[in-house]
């Protein structure tokens, strides 16, 4: 604490409370008050309850009136931290700033962290003690400077560090697919590896840009909200589960990076490899397959981009003790034809129980053939085979029941996924050659039509690229529980024809 | 606003309002509905009040408890600009991000910014368009790649654009001092160039990191929230004018950027001189003195780095039709023996009164030359002897007088300035000689004991640097209002002795 020491003697403050939950340590003074001080907005002080003597360091918000002159204003994080009530005296100290603020700006200045520096930072973010401006400023020097692949694997090391972990028995895989935008080939997956022995706890992410999410898919079908505990125990009985993320902490500081990275879209290259490293070694995985779809609209752009950063990913994961196998795959052309979670998991289901096999079928016995190969479940070049036998002998449809089982069933059967109340279909107004899907506009649409929050809205193709349509076919249908939002998708689609749907969905006829 | 647009139909929230000011457009909504309606923490919503048709665009906060499932929370700001209540119904529909932030990832990215694209970040950032993480982000890039010279005229003139504009009767000329620590040559300055016709209307900050800024200490003898009528009418009368730029607005959104530049002390050289240059044309002035303390404690701390700072300086001076001159000081030496709004208003009306001339007056008297031979009131080579013929005669004293009246008059004496209840005189503990002051340990000191919020509060040196000192002889003297505040700044002193004091007051004794 000496560091944060300097000299400076406590003024005293009437309390003012708001009942507020801003998850952050702030306090509000008086504009005047914080000259009479010596201090800025931005700058931290320490309080402390007289009484009790507990103390608190938090970052100052300045007002001209909000609170009056001698008084400061705290919201319910700090108020239940020192133990202090509406009225009250607390006591308030300018303190310099943490030592975390001076890595920062390294950072910034191009230099390279050491293990403890990162360790400190990440430490800072995940315990609120910097605020989300300097978090950006942190963010922003990733991005700007990248991290090499020390830096990448402590980062990864401090993010591990922060959260929880899982402990399951057995050898744990885990696969992962960066920025995808439709598919689910998880809930598919998660089935055939778990009917080898082999176990696989898997914990997935809500859409965010997308219509679905392999949480929200599985919403439908089950039960996502599971604690670390239910994690574990769903795992070591069935040897799969298909749980949202955000419920675990398996990274709570990373969560806060990426909230902090979402609204310019910064994904630093060595942040994401450290984001994602991070969860697998958390849940224990020994074993892991990433997926890195390439195209102009997901996340890795290029090929070139997408081997430089499979290079790192296993690097990482060696020194970490994790065997990495990357599978670089066309993130330009949908898997499967649907957009939306219960369209989505509709589909899955129907691959599973046999009913179709697509290229969102095929996509998942390879990531399945991989996974086992690299685990040393199937030989070399045999992977594929293991896992297709997996998916048409019925195994890997008898254990997703057990596992949706296991997370509370709502549904374990294709045809009892509701559809939603309205569609409508979109026809082609010529004959042509489909050239080009694009598979963000169509992601969008989908959430025009309300997904992901309404389940069983989104978008459904009827065609795939190379396809040859007359006039008047069918192209794909929009589904909504809401007639505003079905209107305003199919506006959308129809206000966007002569400009943007030859883009949307027709690049060229001919 | 089509980049606005991205087709999304609204949902409907009942309105739940919190009685705070943050100044910032932000909305609160439940995790459940940010899913249902498809955003994330940080996402735009367009608000629209059914009744009013006021809309407006917010960033959105979320929370699992301040705001129940189908209630959106809002803060003052929103709720004046739509003119909604608690308990109404408020439409809320996703927008897209907007263009701004595409121009910030750009500058991340190391690209250059067009004259329209750095106006555009300027008009988002003072109209609060964006957050102060995606503004922390921009400064960063602006720390890390620079602005060239191109970029620093188009920010200087964004900012002067963002704010008021000043006009007064005459040839305006300006001061600006880039961090000195202690002194208050411009009460100096404004009123011998007031005497000679010239127009000086000077707006100055309050002290962030000192013991005293300039409006910290003419707050001592006069008012200094002034708005830009009054500091017009003071101008035109007396020639000159001393107040704080706080209240004036000249150049709102870069009082934003100063804001979150300070916790991580970024100041990129590019935005610092659009940040002067900016108010110095806002307030009129065809001729300019840029004083640059260089020091291991200022904000320049080379030579090299200074001068390449004044070419900039000229050359943005140039394209905005301002004679600028570049005056290169020494930081390392305190301006004058005082260090605290009173302690320094008393020495320089000390001055003013011809009672004392030390290195302080002969510094303003060379500022003040240097702006009469620029704006062309002093043949070159003859300036400083026209300023020391007015500081001299008394001429200058008599118009700080008068300013000092049309300010509203507090003090107008030297010896009408009041002291500190308590202080404390600091003796050498041994014989030697002073070979370096410290200056910004001086001005912590000083910030112990109390100021700038205690304006009598601060510090008082006996010595210079190079005097011989005798064991016993009183080095400097601390002043305070605060009987618990002087013993902390003693406090400081004699723990930091051995270690510190050295350092702080004499580094070697021989």
């Amino acid at each position: 604490m000496n560091g944060e020491k300097n000299g400076m003697a406590y003024d005293s403050f009437k309390v003012k409370t708001f009942d507020l939950k801003t998850g952050k340590f702030i306090c509000i003074l008086n504009q005047d008050d914080s000259r009479r001080i010596g201090i800025t907005s931005l700058d931290r002080v320490e309080l402390i309850n007289p009484k009790s003597k507990k103390k608190i360091v938090a970052i100052v918000d300045l007002t001209d009136s909000m609170v009056a002159k001698n008084e400061i204003g705290i919201y319910d994080e700090v108020k239940e931290k020192i133990k202090i009530k509406q009225g009250q005296v607390i006591e308030v100290r300018p303190v310099k700033k943490p030592e975390c603020l001076k890595l920062i700006k390294r950072k910034l200045k191009g230099e390279k962290l050491s293990k403890e520096e990162i360790n400190l930072i990440v430490q800072s973010i995940s315990e609120n003690k910097i605020s989300e401006i300097e978090t950006a400023a942190f963010v922003s020097a990733v991005y700007i400077h990248g991290l090499d692949l020390d830096e990448t694997t402590f980062m990864t090391k401090a993010l591990i560090k922060s959260g929880n972990k899982l402990k399951v028995k057995g050898t744990v895989v885990d696969k992962h697919s960066i920025g995808g935008l439709n598919g689910r080939a998880t809930m598919i997956v998660v089935p055939i590896i778990a009917c080898t022995g082999l176990k696989i706890p898997k914990t997935s992410s809500r859409a965010i840009t997308s219509a679905s999410g392999t949480a929200d898919s599985m919403d439908v079908l089950a039960n996502v909200s599971l604690n670390i505990k239910k994690i574990r125990d769903i795992t070591n009985k069935t040897g799969g589960v298909i749980a949202w993320g955000g419920a675990v902490d398996l990274a709570p500081a990373d969560d806060k990076i990426i909230k902090i990275e979402h609204p310019l879209s910064l994904d630093p290259e060595g942040q994401v490899i450290a984001s994602v490293m991070a969860k697998k070694a958390s849940v224990g995985a020994k074993f892991v397959v990433i997926d890195l779809p390439v195209g102009k609209e997901t996340k890795v752009k290029s090929m070139e981009k997408a081997e430089s950063m499979a290079v790192k990913f296993i690097e990482v994961g060696k020194r970490l003790g994790i065997k990495v196998e990357v599978v670089i795959t066309n993130g330009e052309e949908p898997s499967g034809p649907a957009f939306g979670p219960a369209l989505e998991a509709k589909h899955v289901m129907k691959i599973l129980e046999g009913k179709i096999y697509d290229n969102l079928a095929q996509k998942s016995v390879e990531l399945s053939g991989a996974i086992l190969e690299v685990a040393g479940k199937a030989k070399p070049g045999k992977g594929n085979e293991t896992a297709l036998e997996i998916l048409e002998s019925g195994k890997a449809l008898k254990k997703m029941k057990e596992i949706i089982k296991a997370q509370g069933a709502k549904i374990t059967d294709s045809n009892k996924i509701p559809d939603a109340k309205f569609n409508e279909k979109i026809k082609s107004t010529k004959a042509g050659e489909i050239i080009d899907l694009d598979v963000y506009s169509l992601a969008h649409v989908a959430r025009i039509a309300g997904a992901p929050g309404d389940a069983e809205a989104g978008l459904l193709l009827h065609v795939d690229e190379g396809r040859k349509v007359k006039k008047n076919d069918v192209l794909f249908e929009i589904h909504s529980n809401n007639k505003r939002k079905l209107d305003a998708a199919v506006e959308y689609v129809n206000k966007n024809q002569v400009f943007e749907m030859e883009k949307v969905i027709l690049k060229k006829m001919s």
